[in-house]
């Protein structure tokens, strides 16, 4: 391809609002250009990068045997409906009605629209595993898009589902996702750090992100500076060790000398910080955080974990009318349900006390997984005051009996701690865990911060900013249930199956193999993505000059390997800078000089060295080739 | 790929809203499924066919020069806005609003978009000629929905759009994309119609259509029986010598002998056909509507025809104040303004009569050509009584000076007619045409049906339905100026390039080539669409006969030929009728039989042939290759 005929628009200033190096490069390079807010246009060179990495996922995927599909952009907002994403996506899902008042989505992923094909066609255990996948163009209506493609509003994903008769063909399939994806990020020259993930609004457990490390990631990354540990902040464990398990005998405990309990007056002292200048230790410092039991009350939606046994919440407990099990109902047990006849029991709405040391904060979203809950969240103030009987500040776990109380692994460790008295500006000092109070569960529900120790191996664990480039789950019978999927299985019962999810963002993909790959003068392609092997750039395009250039370019499409030749009327220093900023692997220089020895030369250098070598004209064809076909299968193996 | 490693999900039964062969056996084969009215999914066997359609569409553009691109499906609606589209595109067009209240449009063409693009990177006349293109997700709200992909919602069009700096550059690119499309079709194995063609809400004149012949096709074309004639009814012209044209000398004219004009009562006769079954002729024969001169009023909207000179609209034109031009204006020239700074003066509002022979419809596109309005549309009641003086029934060309007159070629032969004489309950009985009435202007304004003669050869004109595959236009400048496309001439001047668009439906295209394809046993492709080339059928997939099957497998995927494996365990006549329905261009039958001979055979099939033919299994892959390599260099030929 000659650069006149091609559309490449290469800018010398850099856009406003491009902070960082993939937005400022695609922009400066002609790949891409804006068309409003997260929306954006491939250029032609941007596309063919974009296509490579499109290829690479698809070679992947069907050598795994998933298979492509086409489905559509708009689907029905009826399939939402029956999945429940209709109301639980929030406001990121982009809703449309038609003309005749139907309800629409434009696509943020596809679960609901693969369920239903299959659901249609599924009839027995022997038709599983199946395993669909689209490339496709979807959309999420991102409050903020910036960072270019990075987070975008309209962007494409690869996204593969598969159903399975039971968990093993699942794990199968999931694991052979896994080693799909590090096969795609090695082969696009990107490195990867896979970590344990929370699957989020998908539903479901079992998941691993594919992450890219980035100062704009939108995950915080938990890793271990000994191991191979990596987690999201979400869903990061941490050595529990760390944190001593309460002693079983507590006479033999670090707490034996602990002095009794006793209410002490804080006066409107609600917070820990406010709490921590308060009181002071017998030595006369003040108290640190971490003497505190910080006590929390969570509302907790759907909660499938039994609490037929659990404190204010079954007729069999003793409790009376004020117990926490909802609004005056006398003792009688926590509503449970099923929402769907297939589903199992939830009780769609339940009250938690959460305990934990004051300089922590909870996790929430590991919460829900011990409460197999759908949702938490803070109760409300007025809830608080019902439950504790005090006002928002003086909860604790000592006496507190209207609901179950969940102790992190931190506060069983503690032996003399301040903690709330629930009731107004009385606090507990001295309270020790297993001696004073004690927990219905005890569960790691701590958010792990950098300098804790790691769950595996007990080295020093520290934080990274993340991007999200790929995602697999497990996502059990979520949309399988809601959606009514079945077949017989082999003794002619009914079967629900069980299935996966697994995404890719391609625009983010690309993006950050630009991240890892740039210098300050543009672009550094692996040969993989780049959109052309080879730039060629005469000096002047004209006479022998060009009859070489020209020739140059023939034998090298001959060969496969792509070129682009800059046959542009521009100076030299123009034509190298914009072959630097476009990232092509290799630029072959070909000038009168060096065609005028007595063996005609030609200048090549590899974008990534700053060495350049003369090589004989008749050679560079062949030379170049056999550089590329190695980088690529090196990238491939 | 084996059968049974893929999902064709093949029926027996057709779906009951499929009238049409491609609808049915899309689904039949499993190609399609349908989440929703208009939103259809490929599965694996038609994305197959749908990619090799996108390829061929592709590899032709490429080839000549048009550049792909890929901007978002979904688009800010400002830019509909600057275009003028957001208002005049009607319900069609899907609107959206995001969280933040922001308008899009899932995107139907996407002329704005690109114009966009290129608005902000256009410095030189020397960057034109610029052709670019995407091959992306299109989406139209038809209120009705059917024949499957044939009229679906959701649907990939190819459209390519071309900026030139003048008419000249603009006619090259556009007769290239001629060829290239005729190409596309070509290579897909399609006849299609190429005609003439109203180019409709694109704005603009000069564009071809490529219909393919339909049962349900939404066009209406005319075509002659002699020569090559074809244009979409909406323009089609015919032989205006059929039709005399008026003699310069009336006296030497046929009209000479007509009686003098004369006045008649016609009570309550409004309509044609009341006329006829009123009026008899001399010989005491009913009138036919060919002896009546119809006289309609037409409302123009923004009128670029200058009418300075033309009956009631002009200051000088001598009328008074009931002349037409408006309420009360007192014989004010008729208003004239520019709708932008940059855009021609144009009449926002002006009426028009159009006489024509009775048995004959006026085209109003055609009429809205002439006027170079911008719509045309029946003038209201109220309006007829005040620019006719009568009611409505009552119009005729005779003594018509309250506004311009245009009269169709079909009148210019009239010397003995019938036709309003601008009173109630009164007609003129012997008007002729150049005697008793001029108009101010004439005019091919008629529908043209089936038996007139073709304005090429004289030849016989008849009527086909056809579909619309693909799209030519010459759009001018409609978009360039309404969005501010500017660039510097080779004067230093500012330029406003002109422009054209072309696009290809590939839905519809995949399924207009089963519409030619198929026989009541399945789709019968030709090799460049089809799924796969070889469909290999071993009888019991199972020792000798397994181990040929992926033998030869293996020697066509060695050569680049793709086949299918059927692995199935099913009765050999399940998967002879698979074969048929899928419609796969090759059939091999494998069994114990014919491997036993003394040099080991297959039954080799073509679809679309009756006869099958005994070949050495060891020359079988050679064979097949070189049939299906002729067959596909036949196509691109």
């Amino acid at each position: 391809m000659n650069f006149s005929s091609t559309f490449i628009p290469t800018l010398r200033e850099v856009p406003a609002d491009a902070v960082i190096a993939s937005h400022r490069l695609m922009f400066r390079s002609g790949m891409l250009r804006k068309l409003a807010n997260g929306l954006f246009a491939y250029l032609p060179l941007g596309l063919r990068s974009f296509r490579k990495v499109e290829q690479i996922i698809r070679e992947e995927m069907d050598a795994i045997g998933a298979l492509e599909i086409k489905p559509t952009v708009v689907v029905p907002g009826e399939l939402w409906k029956e999945s429940g994403r209709w109301d639980s996506m929030g406001d990121g899902l982009l809703r449309v009605k038609n003309r005749l008042n139907n309800d629409f989505v434009v696509s943020p992923t596809a679960e609901e629209a693969f369920t239903a094909i299959v659901r249609d066609e599924l009839s027995s255990y022997r038709q599983l595993p199946l395993c669909l996948y689209q490339i496709n163009t979807k959309y999420r209506d991102e409050i903020r898009p910036r960072y270019g493609v990075m987070r975008g509003r309209e962007f494409v994903m690869k996204d593969a589902y598969s159903w399975h008769s039971d968990d093993k063909s699942l794990d199968e399939t999931y694991q052979a996702m896994g080693r799909a994806y590090r096969r795609i990020f090695k082969r696009c020259g990107l490195t990867v750090i896979p970590v344990k993930a929370d699957s989020g609004a998908m539903g479901g457990s079992g998941s691993e992100e594919f992450m890219v490390e980035s100062e704009i990631g939108d995950n915080t990354l938990i890793l271990c500076k000994h191991c191979d540990y990596a987690a999201n902040v979400e869903k990061a464990g941490c050595q529990p060790d760390f944190h001593p398990r309460p002693s079983v005998d507590f006479a033999k405990s670090a707490a034996a000398d602990t002095p009794p309990i006793e209410k002490i007056d804080t006066p409107e002292v609600k917070t820990i910080d406010e709490l921590c200048a308060f009181l002071k230790n017998d030595d006369g410092t003040p108290m640190s955080s971490k003497q505190f039991i910080k006590t929390l009350i969570y509302r907790a939606v759907n909660v499938e974990l039994d609490l037929s046994k659990a404190p204010g919440c079954g007729a069999d407990d003793g409790c009376g009318a004020d117990d926490g099990c909802g609004a005056d109902d006398g003792g009688a047990k926590l509503e449970r349900k099923k929402p769907a006849p297939d589903a199992p029991y939830v009780y769609p709405e339940a009250f938690f006390a959460v305990a934990i040391r004051g300089d922590l904060d909870v996790n929430e979203v590991k919460l829900a997984a011990e409460l197999k809950a759908g949702e938490v969240s803070l109760a409300s103030d007025a809830d608080v005051v019902r439950l504790t009987g005090a006002p928002v500040g003086f909860a604790g776990p000592v006496g507190l009996t209207s609901l179950p109380v969940i102790v992190d692994h931190t506060v069983t460790g503690m032996n003399d701690a301040v903690t709330g008295a629930l009731a107004k500006d009385l606090h507990f000092k001295h309270a020790a865990y297993g001696r004073d109070f004690e927990g219905w569960m005890l569960a790691d529900l701590r958010t792990v911060k950098a300098g804790d120790r790691c769950p595996l191996c007990g080295g020093e664990l520290y934080e990274k900013m993340g991007n999200e480039l790929g995602h697999i789950f497990k996502l059990g019978n979520k949309y399988t249930r809601s959606m009514n999927v079945s077949c017989l299985d082999e003794n002619g019962k009914s079967l629900t199956p069980t299935m996966g999810c697994y995404g890719i963002g391609l625009d983010r993909t690309l993006a950050s193999v630009i991240e890892e790959h740039h210098d300050d003068a543009g672009i550094v392609w692996p040969a993989s993505v780049a959109p052309y092997h080879v730039i060629i750039v005469p000096i002047k395009y004209d006479g022998a000059v060009k009859a070489a250039a020209d020739r140059l370019a023939a034998e090298l499409e001959q060969a496969g390997i792509e070129s682009l030749l800059d046959d542009r009327n521009e100076r030299p220093g123009v034509k190298f800078n914009d072959a630097d900023l476009t990232g092509i692997p290799w630029r072959v220089v070909i000038g009168d000089k060096g065609l005028a020895q007595s063996i005609p030369q030609v200048e090549v250098k590899r974008r990534s060295e700053k060495e350049n070598r003369m090589v004989e004209l008749d050679k560079a064809a062949a030379e170049l080739t056999g550089k590329i076909r190695a980088e690529l299968a090196e990238l491939s193996g």
